[in-house]
C-alpha cells in the first residue's frame, strides 16, 4: 500500500494553497490478496526460521524443528534441568491420578480412563507442544459436556461398550477439528470467545459439576439425569429419607479436609505441594479408612477393581457409522474447541509470566494430535488444565520433560498399583472434584467485570445462568452468542462525537470530553469512530441527518443560520465498503438538496482507494478533502466569510466557486 | 458523558507543563444505559411529534396518527392528487393481475391467491404505511421459497388443502415476526444483509426462479422438484423428445414480446406504461389465441376455471398444531425477513429519490400487519416489490391510495372479470415470470462491486453460487454467514499503521500513505483503526509485539538503539473491554521488563473511563497520557534527550524520572 507522489498542492479560486491527500496508486488484486491474506493468518511470520534456511536438507530439518520443539531443547538437557522436572513431574502425577479417575467418573466413563488419558497424552505433549509449563491431563468441563452430550441418547448404564466406544470416536474427532484449526491457522476463531462469557461458562459448569456430585456425596442411588439446578434440587429433597449418613460425614470430612489445604496453600504460596497431595492423600485414607472398617459393607460405594497394565490399542473401536457417528462428530467439535481454547489460554498464560513465545496454531496442531493418538489408545479428551499447570510452574517445571516424568509415574501405576485403588470409596471422588470445582469458580472476576464493564458483567451472567438453569450446552450457545452479538452492535452502532475548536488553536477535541471546545458557526464537524460498512452504514446516514437537523433547530430558534458545511472526520474510518460508498453517495446528493457542502478530512490510504474506485471521491470533488480537520474547517470559514450573508444559502453558488 | 473540570496541567521532574487528558466523571449506569439504549433503538427519536403534545387526548390523536399515517394525508387530499393516483393504480393493477397470478403458480398455489394477495393488503398499507411510492403486491423470491420449503414436506399435489392452509399459517407468522421487529425495534438486523450478498442472493433466486418457467416453456410434464442447475439441466435434457413444440413457440414468442417492451421502456423512459401494459396485453392476446385455435386440446395448458367473488376468510384454516405448525414458522421467519428486507430498502429508496422521510420501523410493523390481516383474508406474504413500485413512481403516483385504487380494480375483477382467464395458457405466466426475473438478475451491480471491493464481489458471487447450485435456503445461509464473517474479520483484524513525523511540523501521519513522514528515532508511533476488544486484543498484542522485534532487527543491524518509547495513537479507538484493558495490562507489563516504556495518545472519553475503573490507567501513569502524538513524542524526545546514551537502556531510570 505504497504512496503516490508526494502530497501534491492546488490553488483554488481564493488564490490559498491547499494541501491535497493523495491517493495511492492500485496495486495489483494479487499483490494486496496475499499481503491481507498473510497478515490475517500468518500475523506472526512463523516459518521465518524455515524460511532463512538455504537447500532442501536444512529447511526440512528447520521444519521438523519447527514442528517437533522437543528437537530444540532436547540436545540442550542437563542434569539440573532434570531435577527440576522430575520434582514438578512427581507432583503433578500425585494430582494426576485421583482427579484422573475422578473426571473419568464425571464422564460416566471407567475409571481406569483417567490413568490411560494421564499416560500416553503427555508424551505426545511433550514431542510436539510448545509451552514448558502446561501439564497434559483431563479437564471437569469437558467430562462434563462428554456425559452430558453422548448421555441424551446413549445410556452409559445400559450400553457400556457403545457409550466408551463413542467417547473414543468422539475424541478422534476433537482432535482432528483442533488440528485443522491449527493447519489452516483459524486460530482466531478461539478468540471470538470473550474472557467475561469463558467466566461465566466455567462457572456455571463448575457449579453444575457440584451440583452432580450430590448423589455420590449423600449416597443416593437414583438420581436425575437433567444437571440444571432446579432438577437436581428437586431429586435431592425429594430424597431425603434415602440420605446415607456415612457418604455425608465421610464426604463432608474428606471436603473439609481438601479445602482446609486450598486455603492455606493460597495463603501460604510455597507449601503450594499441600494442596497438590491433598487428592492422592485422601484417596490413601479413605482406602485405608474402607479397608480396616468394611465400609463397603455398610453402604459405602467403592471404585473396585481396577484392570491392571496399560493403555489398550481402542483404534478399531471407533465409530464411523451412523447414526452414532454425527452424535460423536458433534461432541467432539464442541469439546474439542472449549478443550482447545483453555489449553491455548493457559500456553500463553505461562509464556507471557515466564516471558517466552508460543505459536498458538502450532499448539492447536499438537492438541489435535495429542487427541488423535490418544483415541487410538484408550484415552478420552485431554487438554492443558489450569489447575495443574499452575501446581506445575509452582512445583518449578523448566520444561515439558515434566510431563514425560508425570506419564511415566502413571504408567507405573498402572502396571503395578492399581490393586491399591481398589477400597477407594468414591465419595473421596466426590470430594476431590468438589474442591477443584469451587476453585474454577472466579467470583473476583466477576466483581471486577461488574465495576470496569457492566455489560462484560450481563455477558458473564447470561452464560452463567443459562448453564445453571439450562444445560451445559444451552449455557454455551448463550456464551457465544451473546459474544458475537456484542461483536455485531459494537460495529452496528459505532461511537459518534461531534469536534469543536479549542479557542486560540487549530485543534479540534471531542466536545463531549474536553469542555473548552467549542463549535464553529456554520460549519458541523462529526466523527466516525469505526469502519463505515454495510452493518452500520443506513444508521450513520441517520445520525449525520438527524444531527444536521437538530443543529438547525437550535440555530433557527436563535435566529442564527444554519450548518452550511459538514466537514466529516474520517480519522478513525479504518475500512469502507460498496454500502459505506454508496451511503457517502446518498448523503452528498441529499445534502446537496439542503444546500450544504460536505467535506472529508483526514482520510486513509485505504479509503481514498475506494473513494477513488467507487467515483464518490469525483462527486464530492478532490478539493474538498483535506488532510486534517483544521485545514478543512479554515477552508470552509474563508469561503464564508467572503461572501455576503445573502448568497451563501444558494447551494449552487459552492459549487461554481472552486 | 460530561467532561470533568477543565484539561488541568502538571509540571514534571523537567519543568516543561503537560496538558493532561481529562477522566470523565463517573455517570449513574442507569443513565449511560438509557442513553445507549436510547441511541441503539431509538437514533431516529420517532416519538418526538407525540411527546410534544400536551394532554391525554391529544397525546393520544398524536399517537394514533403516528400508527396511521393516512389520518395525516387523507384529509389534506385533493382531486388533482387523486387524478394521478388513480392513473398510477389504474396502471399498477395492470400489471398486478397477470404478475399475481403467475406468482402464485410459482408458489404452487392456486392461481386466484395472486389475485386475492393484490385486494386486502394494499388496503391495510394505505392506512399503515408511511411511504407514498411502495405499491403492495406478491414477490417472485418469497414465493419461489414458499414452494422450496413447504413443498419439502408438503406435496402441493397431493395435498393441496393442508399446503395451502400451511401458506396462510406461514404468512400469518411471517407478519407476527415483522411486526415484532418492528414494535422491537430491531429493524438494525435487516441492515445486516450487505448490498453484496442481496444482489447475489436475488440474482440466484432469480435464475432459479427462470429455471423453474421450463417447465412451462418446454411443456414437460414430469419435472424435477430440486431448483439447483444441475438437477433442472439434467430434467431438461433426459426429456429431449417431450418438449412441445406449441408451448416452446408460443412460449418464446411471448416472452420475446416482454422483453422487447422491457428494453423499449428502458430506452424511451416516458414510455414505461409500455412495458407495464405488456404483461396484460399479453393475457388478453394467449387467452384469444387459444380460444379460437382450441390449443387447449392440442396440450397446450390453460389456466381453467377461476372462482368468482372476493376473498374468502381463511382464519379457520390456520394450522397451529405440530408437526406442521414449525414447518409453518420456520417459512414464515425466512420469507418475512427477506420480504421485510425488500419492502424497508425499496420504501428507503424512493424517500431518499423524493426526499421525504419514513420510520423503517414503523414501515416493519405495517408490512407486519398486513400480512397478519392477509392471512385472515385468503392472501399469501406481500411486500413491496421494487418493479411494481418504480412502475407507481414513473406512472406519476402522490400518495398510497394507488394501493387503493389498484385494490379497488383486483376487487372488480374478482367479482366480475375471472372468466376472462379461463383461456390463458401457462406459458403466457411463464413468460412473464421469466422476463420480470431478468430484470431481477443485476448484472452491473455485479460488475461494479468487481471494481470496487473485490471482497463484496465475492460475497455477491458466493450468494449467487450457493443458490444456483445448491437451493435457495442454502443460498441464503451463505450470504448472511459471508456477511457475519466479513464483520467479525472486520474486527478480528483491524488496521494497524505506524506513524510517522512530517518533517518542519508536529504532524503525525501514516507512513504507509504520506510519503514525506519519517520515523522517529527511538519511538515507535503505532495506531489501532478500530475499538479493541476481546476479538482482536490477542491479535494487537501480537503485532505490536512484532512491530517492537521487527523494529529493534533493523536498528540492532544499523547499530542505533533500539526502541525506547512506545507511543500508542488511540484516537481511533472507540472503546475497549475487559478483554482490551486486560491486553494493555499485559503489554505494559511485558514492555516494563524490556525497558521500554508505553504512552497512550489521544484517548477518548469512554477510553479514560475504562482505563480508571480497571486500574490500568494507575499502571501506567496519568502523567504518560496526553491528547495528542505530538505532545507525546515530544516529551519522550526530551527525556531520550536530556540523558546520556548509557543511562536509557535501564527501564528503572525511567520510572524514577518522572
Amino acid at each position: 500500500m505504497g504512496g503516490s507522489a508526494a502530497a501534491g498542492k492546488s490553488v483554488d479560486g481564493g488564490g490559498r494553497a491547499a494541501q491535497r491527500v493523495p491517493v495511492p496508486e492500485a496495486r495489483p488484486f494479487l499483490d494486496t490478496f496475499r499481503a491481507n491474506l498473510k497478515e490475517t493468518f500468518f500475523p506472526d511470520d512463523p516459518f521465518r526460521a524455515v524460511v532463512r534456511e538455504r537447500g532442501f536438507g536444512r529447511r526440512a530439518a528447520a521444519a521438523l524443528r519447527y514442528f517437533f520443539p522437543f528437537l530444540e531443547w532436547a540436545p540442550a538437557y542437563r542434569l539440573g534441568t532434570f531435577k527440576s522436572d522430575l520434582i514438578a513431574g512427581i507432583t503433578i502425577a500425585s494430582l494426576a491420578i485421583p482427579q484422573g479417575i475422578s473426571y473419568a467418573k464425571l464422564a460416566n466413563l471407567p475409571p481406569i480412563l483417567g490413568l490411560y488419558s494421564s499416560s500416553v497424552p503427555p508424551l505426545v505433549y511433550a514431542m510436539m507442544g510448545s509451552s514448558k509449563d502446561l501439564a497434559v491431563g483431563t479437564v471437569a468441563v469437558a467430562s462434563l459436556l462428554i456425559a452430558s452430550m453422548l448421555g441424551a441418547e446413549v445410556s452409559a448404564t445400559e450400553n457400556p461398550a457403545l457409550y466408551l466406544h463413542l467417547a473414543f470416536t468422539a475424541t478422534f474427532f476433537a482432535g482432528v477439528i483442533q488440528a485443522s484449526l491449527g493447519i489452516l491457522r483459524l486460530g482466531f476463531i478461539v478468540d471470538f470467545l470473550s474472557h467475561a462469557a469463558i467466566v461465566g461458562f466455567m462457572g456455571g459448569a463448575a457449579t453444575v459439576a457440584c451440583l452432580q456430585q450430590l448423589k455420590g456425596m449423600l449416597g443416593l442411588e437414583h438420581f436425575t439425569t437433567s444437571t440444571d439446578l432446579v432438577s437436581v434440587m428437586r431429586s435431592v429433597f425429594s430424597q431425603t429419607h434415602q440420605w446415607r449418613w456415612e457418604s455425608v460425614v465421610l464426604g463432608c470430612g474428606f471436603l473439609f479436609f481438601l479445602l482446609v489445604t486450598r486455603f492455606f496453600s493460597k495463603r501460604q504460596p510455597r507449601f503450594f505441594w499441600v494442596s497438590a497431595a491433598a487428592p492422592l492423600t485422601s484417596v490413601i485414607l479413605g482406602s485405608l479408612l474402607v479397608y480396616f472398617t468394611h465400609a463397603e459393607n455398610h453402604g459405602v460405594q467403592i471404585i473396585g477393581n481396577l484392570k491392571k497394565g496399560l493403555n489398550p490399542i481402542s483404534v478399531i473401536n471407533l465409530q464411523f457409522t451412523p447414526p452414532y457417528m454425527m452424535l460423536a462428530l458433534k461432541t467432539g467439535l464442541i469439546t474439542g474447541v472449549i478443550a482447545l481454547a483453555e489449553g491455548i489460554a493457559v500456553g500463553r498464560s505461562f509464556a507471557m509470566f515466564k516471558n517466552y513465545h508460543i505459536d498458538g496454531n502450532k499448539e492447536m496442531i499438537a492438541i489435535g494430535t495429542m487427541n488423535i493418538l490418544g483415541s487410538f489408545t484408550s484415552c478420552y479428551l485431554t487438554t492443558g488444565p489450569f489447575s495443574r499447570s499452575a501446581v506445575n510452574y509452582n512445583a518449578g517445571c523448566k520444561t515439558a520433560m515434566s510431563n514425560v516424568v508425570m506419564s511415566l509415574a502413571v504408567m507405573v501405576t498402572l502396571l503395578f498399583l492399581t490393586p491399591l485403588f481398589h477400597y477407594t470409596p468414591l465419595v473421596v471422588l466426590s470430594a476431590i472434584i468438589m474442591s477443584a470445582m469451587l476453585g474454577l469458580i472466579d467470583f473476583p472476576a466477576a466483581v471486577h467485570l461488574w465495576h470496569v464493564d457492566k455489560v462484560d458483567f450481563c455477558v458473564c451472567a447470561g452464560a452463567y445462568l443459562g448453564v445453571v438453569f439450562g444445560s451445559v450446552e444451552m449455557g454455551l450457545v448463550v456464551a457465544v452468542a451473546i459474544s458475537v452479538l456484542r461483536v455485531l452492535l459494537f460495529v452496528a452502532r459505532p461511537r459518534t462525537t461531534v469536534l469543536g475548536n479549542v479557542p486560540d488553536t487549530n485543534v479540534y477535541r471531542r466536545m463531549d470530553q474536553y469542555t473548552t471546545a467549542r463549535a464553529v458557526p456554520g460549519v458541523l464537524v462529526p466523527r466516525v469512530d469505526s469502519p463505515i460498512y454495510f452493518a452500520n452504514s443506513g444508521y450513520l446516514r441517520e445520525r449525520f441527518t438527524r444531527w444536521i437537523d437538530e443543529d438547525d433547530e437550535r440555530t433557527s430558534a436563535k435566529g442564527e443560520t444554519g450548518v452550511q458545511y459538514v466537514v466529516l472526520d474520517m480519522g478513525a474510518v479504518g475500512s469502507i465498503d460498496t454500502s459505506g460508498t454508496s451511503m457517502l453517495d446518498e448523503l452528498k446528493k441529499t445534502l446537496d438538496r439542503r444546500g450544504i457542502q460536505i467535506v472529508l478530512a483526514n482520510p486513509g490510504s485505504e479509503i481514498m482507494k475506494k473513494l477513488d474506485s467507487s467515483k464518490v471521491l469525483e462527486l464530492i470533488g478532490h478539493e474538498w478533502i483535506f488532510p486534517t480537520v483544521g485545514e478543512a474547517v479554515a477552508e470552509c470559514d474563508f469561503v464564508l466569510h467572503s461572501h455576503k450573508p445573502g448568497m451563501v444559502a444558494d447551494g449552487a453558488s459552492h459549487e461554481n466557486m472552486v
